[in-house]
């Protein structure tokens, strides 16, 4: 059976565990209620189910590839991209004056789970460019916007970041390309950057290059850094596409998966760009693209993991090996885990774009510190998900997971990279623990107080169920005081275990929310009290590591790892 | 730096960890002293490093092809395996009289370590004629031993076993292939077989196949199944190969990874075959074959384990990203998790190793009954620690990791099979629970009690770590308890979280052992108090899920692992 969007149960969650409902009630979203979800979301699903899964094996059988400079994308991804073009779903949440739909990120983020189950290279596209329309509408002057917004908005052209540097990875500030002005308000980049997703494509009718580059005398690291847009074809007096810019696709990177998408090395040879933003303040400029893109990158996670689940239970459902294999408790137990910890996540998920959204229509900072502390979690845990449900749906299909022609093994392929890319999984745990939990906790304790709330709110239906969550929440209670009082390395040293159990406790909380809302009996309760007896345990095993110290950590010597 | 077998760390293993002394104290390997380890250990160093792992990179890059019928082996891959041959090394374990070293599995195992972290794909051959000499050995007629067993031995020919059919994998009893008497003493052997590693090469002089197949007026089941060796070339009056058998090789699968291993479908058309052992108990001399094969496939885990270890330490070490990578915490953290888990699994495989010997040497049923034990915790531990230190060294990596001209990817995907193939890690897990822990568990109390006793010789010099080890050993003591009264789905459910449990518990005693044969100071007793305090804690999570049982499991509907 092909793939099919999961709407059914983005929708449960946004009825009954993150509620889409206060997104409606306030005055910037008004207009986003449960009809509207039910109706774009559907919507969406046609597109993904339609449009993109059915090319998602072209993307990987035959990958992009660079002939003359020129990018050839796989077979069908035109078509494909034209589908999304066409039905406006670049633009769900770009603002209304340049075309968007304006809804919320939520809604949004929804769509972006559903097109990364469909065909994970291609989705990965229109990500790239809403991220570069935010950041543009944040920090781009008013005729770079007018320029440029509306076709980047309609999808008539492609947005790109590029910061990584072969010496400047996680580094950033260790960047070399540089901008030297050229008297007439523009500036010349110079430089090669590396790892550029869907760096050059061969549908858009142009390809717009957000790029980190120094100007002359800028300080060395990240606070000598500016941000300048740099389209493949400068527009001409009409806002067309016009001349070649000086801007190359040297080569495309030869990838484990993700093979649809074409990962460029760029060489810019004094190409033209334009400022977005003041000067040396890039790097702010760039968050703003970074941090939604993050949360996208969790949805891909998500998405795949949600194919790979589909595609176990569908083949453990047909497969006979003493009677069918979803009858061996073994298998349940695997197919369980998968679906447990794939609605974990994408709670997770949702609950930080509810938070953005309700930061952008509330202006209080609470939301707003709220989604900046799930962001981490929910990329890290997002992707780590999709990982590890990948990784189980090739065991569930024994011997035919491992040959490519069945399909699962693109799944582990592909979903590998996004633990690594936009900020690897470790960034994200350093990201929580130290800027997150910089004021004192205070967002990570409010979600401890509302998982308390959940946990007591239970407590009378589901006694042992809402016991449990409550223990976990106390005991990680407890390690947030610590870890807020910890520093450097002693603080990094716990910071992934730290991370890791948060998202366990989290999970546990979005499924008693899920059990509770059916009354406690029923499919949702089965699978909150799957998670919560077998998943949620290993928070505890998280925290003893993370509390650990650093100690232990820096005494492994060379000759400690070599041993 | 290329990949440098682990000479130094089995040596210590052997020396102070799981000793190798207690079999050199007997008759039956009496020659097996530390001096003979040291140089056999050396030489096959050797081989590893010089003639194996150069070609590991090749076998990936050019996969084995199927040319008009025949296999065409990946570049340089017969050079490699002429080393094998020319070096004896398919020889270690082989019984004297047909020209093999009869030395212990330990050291045979301890070789296949380092082979597998040279060259995966290529390391398989020997191990799968092993397993046939092995097999050949316990059940084969003097005549057919004669044979088979001088050119097995010397590695002239290879050898392979052919159990899977399309529908019959884990569930072997299912196989259609016939065997129909010839009237000669010889029989027509006809069917399909699929998943046959190295079921052709074009360097062996000989291809065996062991083909399990029915007999007429077989009863259904893995009760009707007869075990018969298939040559590609028929033995001429001179034991040498002569006329083409009916058999050949149909197709070559598409792998995820192993490219350089040859995966054939198989069809037997009439071809002749010879009984091995009695009619209709071919099932129980596939297993002398298999229960070693496992072991092998555990060091295939260790072995990529290891590489991964190297690859990732030293990359570390180079890449700068705010200073050298390997002085972040976080990377020590994945780094120290790596080398950790690589110790604990590779002293658990060489316990497994040690008990086979002890077994052989002395016939007292507790050796073999601890064989038996450790097996499928050996297997299913190793190569699940193989799969998750692999997918670490690619996160190390960062971007680079998911480049395959890095290398790490090839790791991440060759040693994914490894959780699957000669059983899968679930059937380990069943295996454990249901035949091991069937007599009441004996012996997995007798390793209970020799956890307990290491952890009290530990606990004045070591009292933090020993009394985490004791109360990990009084845990899964209770649990074992538990275990050893349940049956079926109850069992079942809890199968694979139990054998990771003992593993975890199992790996910490070894590591507390590491570390007070070092006097508790130095790299070893550092790589201890990592383990014990960031790699133990997660036993009681998977005991927490082991003892959860199967209404949890069972409940979930196919609607609630869809919902």
């Amino acid at each position: 059976m092909p793939y099919r969007s999961p709407v059914t149960d983005i929708r449960f969650i946004l009825d009954h565990v993150v509620l889409l409902a206060p997104i409606a009630a306030t005055d910037r979203f008004g207009e986003s209620t449960g009809d509207l979800a039910e109706a774009i979301l559907t919507e969406a699903a046609k597109l993904c189910d339609t449009a993109l899964a059915p090319v998602q094996r072209a993307g990987d059988l035959t990958p992009a590839r660079l002939e003359n400079g020129v990018v050839r994308t796989s077979p069908g991804y035109a078509e494909a991209y034209a589908a999304i073009r066409d039905g406006g779903w670049v633009s769900v949440s770009a603002p209304a004056e340049h075309g968007g739909m304006d809804l919320p990120q939520t809604l949004n983020m929804a769509i972006h789970d559903m097109m990364s189950g469909a065909c994970l290279s291609l989705q990965l596209l229109p990500l790239m460019t809403q991220g570069q329309i935010e950041a543009l509408d944040h920090h781009a002057s008013d005729a770079l916007k007018a320029l440029y917004l509306p076709k980047l908005v309609s999808g008539e052209w492609a947005g790109t970041m590029n910061l990584t540097e072969a010496q400047a990875g996680s580094d950033v500030g260790a960047l070399r390309t540089r901008a030297e002005p050229n008297g007439d308000g523009t500036y010349a980049i110079t430089g090669q950057k590396i790892f550029i997703s869907w760096g050059d494509n061969d549908f858009t009718g142009n390809v717009c290059h957000l790029v980190l580059a120094r100007l002359p005398g800028a300080v060395a690291g990240t606070k000598g850094i500016s941000l300048f847009l740099v389209p493949k074809f400068l527009p001409d007096a009409d806002g067309q596409p016009g001349a070649a810019n000086a801007v190359k696709v040297v080569s495309l990177e030869h990838k484990m998966g993700l093979h649809g998408s074409p990962t460029c090395v760029m060489a810019y040879e004094g190409a033209t760009g334009w400022l977005v933003g003041q000067e040396h303040r890039g790097m702010a400029a760039m968050f703003t693209m970074m941090n939604n893109a993050r949360l996208g990158v969790a949805m891909q996670g998500i998405g795949v993991a949600e194919a790979a689940c589909q595609a176990a239970t569908e083949y453990a459902a047909e497969r006979q090996q003493f009677g069918p294999i979803i009858g061996h408790a073994d298998v349940r137990r695997m197919l369980g885990e998968m679906r447990a910890d794939t609605f974990a996540a994408r709670s997770i998920a949702l609950a930080c774009a509810q938070a953005i959204d309700m930061g952008t229509a509330t202006g209080e900072a609470d939301w707003a510190a709220r989604a900046a502390f799930l962001t981490p979690i929910a990329k890290a845990f997002g992707t780590a998900t999709g990982i590890r449900v990948a990784e189980t749906a090739m065991q569930v299909h024994g011997g035919m997971g491992f040959i490519e022609e069945t399909g699962v093994a693109q799944f582990y392929r592909d979903v590998r990279v996004t633990a690594i890319y936009e900020g690897t999984n470790g960034i994200q745990a350093m990201d929580l623990v130290g800027r997150k939990l910089a004021d004192g906790g205070e967002a990570a304790f409010r979600l401890l107080e509302e998982i308390e709330a959940g946990a007591e709110a239970a407590r009378g239906d589901q006694p042992d169920l809402a016991g449990a969550v409550w223990a976990a929440a106390e005991t990680l209670r407890e390690a947030t005081e610590w870890m807020v009082g910890r520093e450097g390395a002693d603080r990094n040293a716990g910071a992934t275990a730290y991370l890791e159990a948060f998202a366990r406790v989290l999970g546990a909380h979005y499924h008693l929310k899920a059990a509770m809302a059916e009354g406690g009996t029923g499919p949702r309760a089965a699978l909150a009290r799957f998670y919560i007896g077998r998943r949620l345990p290993l928070y505890a095993a998280h925290l003893a590591a993370a509390r650990d110290g650093a100690e232990a950590v820096l005494a492994l010597t060379p000759e400690a790892l070599s041993s």
